[in-house]
């Protein structure tokens, strides 16, 4: 049986987590005919503002052939007070068949799929799960080394408050890739620490052994909010920059979700490094999510 | 002819009426090819933030084969001052051959259609019209009890505010029901009385006597504003609960417009209730527009 | 070679102008078959809000089958800070071929085709220019007069803040349009003026003239920051209504890009004017849009 919903990585074995990228890879070799998911209605309700994450839906959307209706409601305007059950039953009685969601609280999405009698796919709440950025960035990682065992991956940055970081995590430990966590002790979790996922602090004694390094977003209200008091501290140890890059193999990869914080995160080297992946990861994108609007639309592929 | 705008649902003779409902009873039987309306562009122009019935409206465009265009401007944006017989000027040029409009004051339809040389639909306008949200309640009463004459309906609550309630009272009585309103005196409208229609006070006489019971949601502005002073009263008036349910026949049917506003014009057995059609109402919706749009775009249908 | 965006018209040599509303005017006498650019992604960015031009553009996208995709992004909250080339780089990646771009700064457009790998349309910038605009009014001139080189347009009113007037400066002078501009000094530019084009005080002794006179729109808060102090001083010289249009050959033709300010710059005499080319001016634009979508995606093609 295949799963009814994406909320996040884990409502995937590891086989059917496999055969949904491969047949992503096989959808950005060649694509598919317009009619896997013909005259099926999506609808993406993204209660906080998107224009990457959205606009990549949406093409994979129209790329196999759906209604799609969008909306941007504001948080709080949803069906003017009624409960989240009330929503689905209605969006379900309309016809709605696939509801794509972003919102601003952690476990909006499974709600959401509680009461909603057809596909919820996850695109991100709060700071609990984004499973779509997790699958393109495993496609990325399959992509360049063909293999997921044993792989050396090093997450770098505020952990704490990364839907992206805990949905890879969630998805590479599935997949046996050895996964280390390395940040301020302010910005790592306490709370999700599987087996084989070890914490570092010192980003210079990992990078020479990682096989690809995931820089996350450091966004300028933690530094506000004092979770980062010292911002020339955190560059000075958690930056990838010029001198750092150096350090990284020649076979590694650099991963980021997107977007930037050009001289925050990383410099304008890391980008011009022939070793950075972003632009395949936002391409792969499109294809990891047409893989799982058919897999839940039309069932679960065969696994490889 | 066919009508050339559906403002509200007098715009339709009762054959007509009879017939578009007849046509969205065949389309849910069956969908028909998506070429009912191709290429006709059909623009929503939603000017209240709606989630429920821009969607339905956007799936019955797409499902007839329409190029949908959906603006949500605020109320006060379009055209940055110009009138609106200049804006309907505009798209009609552009060439919009369709607008499905929702704004939140009474008449805008109207005006809006009386410049437009193409075709309005009123997706509610103020508190005067919803003809597409009657049709599907007279849909949904005509799928339970295949005639309309005689039929005894209850209009339960804030009347006097609401679009759905008037439109609903319009094409009742042109099909020979017998509409009975109930509500505080608050809440009850002093114009738009007509034949056929009867005020009671006394929501537990009414329920005995009637096929259907139409609940209306309860804004709660309107105690805020000193229109309902005391809540409590109003619940144990007019609340459908538990014990009402009671004196519901067992052939009878319970309708809500949505969204529901839980414990106070209902409680949550209602919407256990295996009378409750909220399901069917929706779902109906969809169809209704779609024999709406064929009816406009195509020509009137057969009457039946 | 083609050119590869239409950021202001001069993009686009004589040849290609006239080739582009050539294939416009083919468009108009019969649509082409909706496959010109089937499945090419097309962003509508508009940072401004905007229904007439967006409708156009979205009508114009559907026409030749691209897949659609629209956000009305608030003007800073585009990739939370990333720079615009982050931002034209990730849309690409997604795969994103042309973004259709509406900004309130002069250059954004320009600056987003810099970074971008594919076709930015400009669809308004700040002052700057709006080139499809330009391009509606030839294509409107030359279904007219058949003709351009000696053609005298007259331009009244605020040409200083006018990206319409820009672009048709520049586009007229490329075809060899003798242009007027009309306007009070404040109003008036003083750094493009280009090789015949003249500047007038008199409207009144430039209509005689004139083969076409191009009003432009008042905006009040030119009145309110105290460039136009006395508003009854600019209607009496400068307004366009019953008494002028007197002077106005009988085959002369009134353009205004719309939204009107009825009372302001026109009269409604004008607007019932039999000279009035409002409708023919939005109508053309939808063509206009798709000739430049297919000229950009499919190459320029071959001059007439």
């Amino acid at each position: 049986m295949p799963p009814r919903n994406l909320l996040d990585v884990d409502d995937l074995a590891p086989d059917e987590l496999v055969a949904v990228l491969d047949r992503a890879m096989a959808f950005r070799e060649e694509l598919p005919p317009r009619d896997l998911c013909a005259g099926v209605p999506v609808l993406n309700l993204f209660f906080e503002a998107s224009t990457r994450t959205a606009t990549s839906f949406t093409l994979a959307e129209q790329r196999v052939g759906a209604d799609v209706i969008s909306f941007a409601p504001g948080a709080s305007s949803l069906g003017k007070g009624e409960t989240i059950a009330d929503t689905a039953l209605t969006l379900r009685g309309i016809g709605v068949r696939v509801i794509v969601v972003r919102h601003p609280e952690s476990g909006f999405a499974r709600r959401l799929a509680d009461s909603f009698d057809g596909h919820v796919i996850n695109a991100g709440d709060g700071t609990h799960a984004h499973p779509t950025q997790a699958l393109l960035d495993l496609m990325t990682l399959r992509q360049e080394f063909r293999r997921f065992d044993g792989l050396r991956v090093a997450i770098v940055g505020d952990i704490l408050h990364s839907r992206v970081a805990r949905s890879n995590i969630v998805g590479m430990r599935a997949l046996g890739i050895d996964v280390t966590l390395v940040g301020p002790a302010t910005l790592l979790p306490r709370d999700f620490l599987a087996p084989g996922v070890r914490i570092e602090r010192d980003l210079d004694a990992v990078l020479p052994r990682a096989d690809a390094v995931m820089m996350l977003r450091i966004q300028r209200e933690r530094i506000e909010t004092g979770l980062l008091p010292v911002l020339d501290d955190y560059t000075q140890r958690y930056q990838l920059n010029r001198a750092r890059l150096r350090s990284l193999r020649s076979d590694a990869i650099i991963l980021h979700p997107g977007p930037y914080n050009r001289g925050l995160e990383l410099t304008d080297d890391v980008l011009d490094d022939p070793r950075s992946r972003y632009v395949a990861q936002v391409h792969n994108g499109v294809f990891v999510r047409m893989a799982v609007l058919d897999m839940l639309v039309n069932g679960a592929p065969v696994p490889a």
